[in-house]
């Protein structure tokens, strides 16, 4: 089959159709998103080496167990081991043993099939279609906030940075009810969120005050997002940080400590509450597709990516002309 | 009056006795502590000029409020406006209009007398002796952190570092039920925290695996404290940074993200609690003067602490020869 292959150099690949493992099923994959840890991969982050990509739908082949085959599906991307301690609280997402799909360990999605355990499987509903579908891992992430801290309606919130991530999570806490600012640097992006209700304000325009957010949500994907948004927090805050990076980050902890501040990190989400938001229309995700290619095309999507001002880039298996609905 | 001044140099200085403005009290410092703040501010630390000094207790000798006058006091350091909304809110140490006595625009208490506003003191009970009295504020900084985290009985939680600071969050999470871990450098610091009945460990020994405590404090007073304390955090869990310095901090800020900790800083605490600790004697702070200097000696103290391995050095006032109850 062909796959997208990173050992150093990213490069489509004729590699041996994955063999589905006891508890396993095969999986047609239909439609994958890039996402900004792919691109960091890329760069040196986590040390990948193998098929990348972890956001797709697709359908399900062969499986032993009967029920899921010729399901539409979506699979959570940690692989955990169910045994230990962390996996019996719930916690599988932190499992010490756990693969991650595309990401650790374990081959991704950026390919023809993917093999994947049947527990981390969820069907996608009629009502969403494989353009929707595509976005519930990043989803997930973007409503994991709501899973880790609790934001009051009201809550004054910046979220700095107008990308995929920033656009989701926007989305999420405006559906509950927080006041939110999307503070970005592409006019084309803030529109989109303007659009959906939300508030918004240019980057580097200086208006916003020091100290005005009681929740500052750090999704630029840079390393200097950290500073802004320590910037932006009020005493006894919390700055959440959704952004992977391969660079370390440096910045004044005492600011942290005088301003007695929370730095939260906050990672991969729960899958029944984004399918669950997706069927309910309760947040847009088609507005931020940008162009979607075809898999063999992959090395071009991923230098489209970098160059263009633009939100997800899609690859699909399916035969066709690349479409391209965003700017 | 003698003060220690600090412009750039620290020097013993003739200067003006103060005159309390109104709401204000005139109180005669009795002993004074070095904080590793005093030491920050040395390096540059919150560019800091005037007399140095936040940790004492004295007498007051002047005040317009009568019931005041003569009474042996400790003050709170933060000198907040009571009027903005942080201040209402109750939380005046984050009053944006704020001095900091001998930290920020006010002078503090390494002179032999200091004049501050009545509400900012707070009486000693006669179960107090001095040299317990001047541990009343690091000791409300080392409470501060059940004020902003609920750590349940049984958590697993590590202190890093064997200081001043270390010695007293040790000894309050342990006073409340968590199973503490000290770890730090010095055999004989470790050994009082041994006695407490706090477990110990030497760092450096390796012997601590990765992600073993659900909650990390550190407590260091070195940038480089905050790997160890990443490396050391579990899944989950939380960081609480109490060191401030001059220096800016760099660190893997995936790690944070990928394991989803939380960094909380911690500042300044509430002296009525470490004053009921005190009096109570859930906590032991004498142990840890290693030495007292009369306030002429101050730049002498100052090196002594740099150069000696010591916990606590005072400053007092008061006629009579240094003593030096520990190593």
């Amino acid at each position: 089959m062909k796959a997208l292959y990173f050992d150093g150099q990213l490069a489509l690949r004729e590699v041996e159709k994955p063999r589905p493992a006891p508890g396993e099923a095969l999986i047609q994959v239909t439609l994958a998103g890039i996402c900004g840890t792919d691109w960091e991969i890329l760069q040196g982050y986590s040390g990948f080496r193998g098929i990348l990509g972890h956001e797709f739908v697709g359908r399900v082949v062969e499986c032993a167990e009967k029920k899921w085959v010729s399901k539409r599906v979506v699979s959570e991307i940690n692989v955990s081991c169910g045994e230990c301690d962390l996996c019996l609280w719930g916690l599988g997402r932190h499992c010490p043993h756990r693969t991650v799909v595309g990401i650790v360990n374990r081959d991704g999605a950026f390919a023809e099939y993917v093999a994947l355990p049947v527990v981390n499987l969820h069907e996608v509903p009629n009502a969403i279609p494989d353009e929707a579908a595509v976005f519930v891992e990043p989803l997930a992430a973007a409503a994991e906030i709501l899973e880790q801290m609790t934001i009051p309606p009201g809550t004054h919130v910046a979220v700095l940075g107008d990308g995929r991530l920033g656009l989701l999570v926007a989305q999420v806490l405006h559906h509950a009810q927080a006041n939110v600012t999307v503070i970005g640097k592409h006019a084309w992006k803030l529109d989109l969120a303007r659009a959906w209700g939300v508030k918004i304000a240019t980057a580097g325009d200086n208006e916003l005050p020091a100290r005005s957010f009681n929740v500052v949500i750090e999704a630029t994907g840079s390393p200097s997002g950290l500073g802004e948004a320590l910037r932006l927090v009020a005493p006894r805050g919390t700055v959440v940080m959704k952004s992977t990076f391969q660079e370390k980050a440096q910045f004044d902890t005492s600011k942290l400590v005088v301003d007695e501040i929370t730095l939260l990190g906050s990672r991969c989400g729960n899958f029944s509450v984004a399918l669950d938001m997706l069927a309910r229309g309760q947040v847009k995700v088609q507005p931020l597709v940008s162009k979607t290619f075809p898999l063999e095309a992959g090395p071009e999507a991923f230098a489209y990516m970098k160059g263009a001002s633009c939100l997800k880039v899609l690859l699909t298996t399916l035969a066709g002309p690349a479409s391209s609905p965003g700017p």
